[in-house]
């Protein structure tokens, strides 16, 4: 039995029929199903080390939607696509045809008939991009019952308002391998925290989806941000009952120091206020240019307050032996570099920069695994057929 | 022998020989020749649903040229490309480095060396998009009889000034499922009607097509509109011309109430009087902006005179039965919905959502059937070879 | 042996065993590095002729930077990238979150997870396209070094400042094509001239690229431009440079008579000074429109004195024997056609038009080319599998 071999039984033991087409937030799958996640995306990235096609669609659609800029996540997305074997067709809002009022409902339909899945981006409006995959999901759920569509696409949450679990998910598998197992994690402790940077409006998704999912893995995860700068409540309740269910723990601190304090792990990364992210969001809506340039001058200046939270080597030397591992979703705001005073001091950075980049490398697989599992009930049985078949990806 | 396989054989019985390489205007067409249509997209769209692979090319582009956005024709032809087994390249005018004064004939060369079809929207200038396709498609038999390229591709027309064949194939194909075969169409009465719209200068390319097309089959074919809302004088003839033929008719009335009076099938949809789309090529090529704003005005103020041109239940209730079918090639003007007042109340369109998404799922198949048609001698053949081979579509 | 084995066969024998990933500057390659790239062109659209599939890659994604406008080389490379079996995935930088400062190494690594080929368009600033192709390369073997990527993809010129390595070539194969093979174009004169054009600011990659290559034949090629209108000096030292090894010769004037005087092919185009590049240069980074517009001015004054630079039927009666080749990377500017004077009188281009479109016509295969060799030490093995294996790339 080959190594993929070995990882396809371990899949099988994995209880995915529950799985549901959508990815969504990852606190709506069951521990199973992330496993199964992170099993899957490591099977794909296998086979394709190995030149073994991962081709199990011979046509098809995969749509993409992204209301905000991206280069890494549309990257990913595209990549996965073509790693199935399915070809991105892009939503663009701007050249469509998509008349005032017309219904998400049939906008959803309408892109669908040949589609297999859907990749949303929607983080700009606070409470709103969430609940608009939600209405993509039940129009496709309302399409395909009554026969328009022939099958029912996934939705993936390319980052939404609330969660990006194609980043925290890609995050974790970066730990399962940098520390050899999930089990080596438990016991282990991520630091969360804010850090400075001469931007604001920066979405609140990745703390909210490494919270959310880093709790899940008996993991000490500490929250650290200034007075202020709050998630959305709902999320932390979230992460406390996942810590109490797995024999972690959950804390939140307002001292950057305190938070690196013997810490295995930090994730030191900007964000808006939960609070600012909402007046923002109304004055988005309304237009409102000057209520929007008051905002963004209110909130730099506050933010500036705060320019000690950057992850310095002072700081690095706190960590469990002085080292931790560092993390980040990439760009990351590097003082000297990318602005004067940023998210990290460029040496910090320096040292893990390939750490960083291999990070960011595991999301394709795993939005790969996320098409994969919404799409087959019996995951294991696909993956081994191909496995078997052995059909080289490059014909040398 | 499969339920596919008889219509293959169907297939085989009807002349496709002359077919010719392009789709612009359906009454180019002979009658074996829409048919054959009707009948590939049928069966590739069961093929599709067996999971038997569509994908008769191994590599190869689809070429699209959008003068005007879109959405449902444009993922319809990505659909149709995708299912083939060609890749969309979009020529965007935009980021092209088309000189002043460039030729067509250059730029259809220049995009079609490894192209085997060539979909085009243009329908904003009178006058203007028929005559660039036929001018593309000279151009493309120039580039092969010169062999400068080695296959000749097709061109699809996705709606022109006069045409939209894609839109009123799938119609058709829609009215061929609803009622059972074509032949159950005829003797049936499709009032073809103007309506109401808070919006101004919508292609006349959706009547003019039904009425080109709808006549061929028996139908009694009413067209309605208020006076002044002419559609292309040459398109009315071709529609008497047919329904003398075909042993329908074709009436024209400056009465909804008239047009719906037990009418088997109603199409309500809103569009600009022949003579303002004239006017307003006239302006969108001078880059009269002041011009257009005025005729914008004069249109919208005209529009409102008509507001009572509104598919409602009470108009519904005129038709046979009270029960025709109501369709739209979407998105439709729904009073409160889309707009204050539409073209259809919202009642009318909520008790027909489901089958107007139905007409446009027809699209991707019929535009993949005008592809293979415009590309091979022998589409039976080529079917056949496929569904004998079954090659899956998706490896399950 | 069919004529693709014996193709296939010829290349054997040419050393690629260095060719290496990338593919900058045709003066970077060795004679068999450039024969072989040639020859794998021929081979591939013999193939493609032949109804032979050409796909290697069963997925993989082929990365598009263009930051200047194309549409010949954009669908010149997404045909190359489609026939081998890659999709193209656009890096637009207008709708990515490149973030302010963010490094040249980042960008390169994030987009290149599951990317086979990185194609770049960067021909604005003088100085800087070829250097920032060099950045990507050493990103990307860095990446690869580090295990970032699991593969090395090639970084292909698609037009920087100093080469157009994929016009060039492309138009050396159509020269190989047009007289029979390269030996023959030994001792033929080729006239690489400044033409007059009503625009200003056109890349020197063309008439730099072909200099730089066309000496490598034992041509005599003969660069004219009025004074003033320089290419980079050190390009003018390669072509010295490579005239005296081959045997060819290499000569500067100042006479568009004395260059066409009995030449065997004319290549008259426009381009902009080396020092008004370099003055623009700066001004674009300066963001100086005013200054930009006052050297425009400048600069289409002076190329005013120089209309007689045209290429008209006296000017091709001093050829040899008044029948030289004409050749142009399109689009041309065409006297009375795409302006009032320009490049190339309408009835020259017309009587050549087949031939310059035919040229063009070489460019899919050219960069399907460098994609091949730069990804494969052994390009004869892989392409003999492929013509053995005789998959069709059209079912029919």
């Amino acid at each position: 039995m080959t190594a993929i071999e070995k990882l396809v039984k371990e899949l099988e033991c994995l209880k995915t029929t529950k799985y549901g087409y959508d990815f969504l937030l990852t606190w709506m799958k069951s521990d199973d199903e992330i496993l199964s996640t992170l099993k899957v995306a490591d099977i794909l990235r296998k086979m394709r080390e190995e030149n073994v096609s991962c081709r199990i669609f011979d046509s098809g659609l995969a749509v993409s939607l992204f209301r905000d800029n991206s280069t890494r996540t549309r990257f990913s997305f595209a990549s996965a696509a073509n790693l199935l074997g399915l070809t991105v067709q892009d939503l663009d809002e701007g050249k469509s045809q998509i008349a005032h009022g017309e219904t998400v409902r049939e906008t959803a339909n309408m892109i669908s008939f040949l589609a297999e899945v859907i990749g949303i981006r929607d983080d700009m409006f606070l409470g709103a991009g969430h609940t608009y995959m939600k209405e993509v999901a039940d129009s496709l759920d309302f399409g395909y019952e009554e026969k328009v569509l022939p099958r029912r696409p996934s939705v993936i949450n390319l980052q939404c308002d609330v969660d990006h679990p194609t980043q925290s998910m890609a995050d974790l598998l970066h730990l399962q391998h940098h520390f050899g197992s999930l089990e080596a994690l438990r016991g282990k402790t991520v630091a969360m925290t804010w850090a400075y940077s001469p931007s604001y409006g920066k979405p609140l998704s990745v703390p909210q989806g490494i919270i959310g999912l880093m709790t899940r893995f008996g993991m000490n995860v500490r929250l650290a941000h200034p007075e202020g700068y709050n998630l959305i409540p709902d999320v932390l309740g979230v992460a406390k009952k996942n810590a109490a269910k797995s024999g972690g723990s959950f804390e939140l601190t307002h001292s950057m120091n305190d938070a690196f304090s013997a810490a295995d792990i930090v994730y030191p990364k900007s964000w808006a206020p939960y609070a600012v992210m909402g007046r923002r969001t109304e004055l988005l809506r309304a237009k409102d240019h000057e209520g929007l340039k008051a905002l963004e001058r209110e909130c730099l200046a506050n933010n500036a307050k705060f320019k000690d939270w950057e992850c310095t080597e002072a700081k690095m030397k706190l960590t469990k032996k002085g080292k931790a591992l560092y993390m980040h979703c990439l760009p990351a705001d590097i003082s000297d570099v990318s602005c004067k005073e940023g998210e990290v001091s460029a040496n910090v950075f320096e040292k893990y920069r390939i750490d960083t980049y291999k990070e960011a490398g595991f999301k394709p697989y795993i939005i790969a695994a996320m098409m994969l599992l919404g799409q087959f009930n019996e995951p294991s049985e696909v993956l081994m057929n191909l496995v078997k078949k052995a059909s080289p990806r490059v014909r040398q």
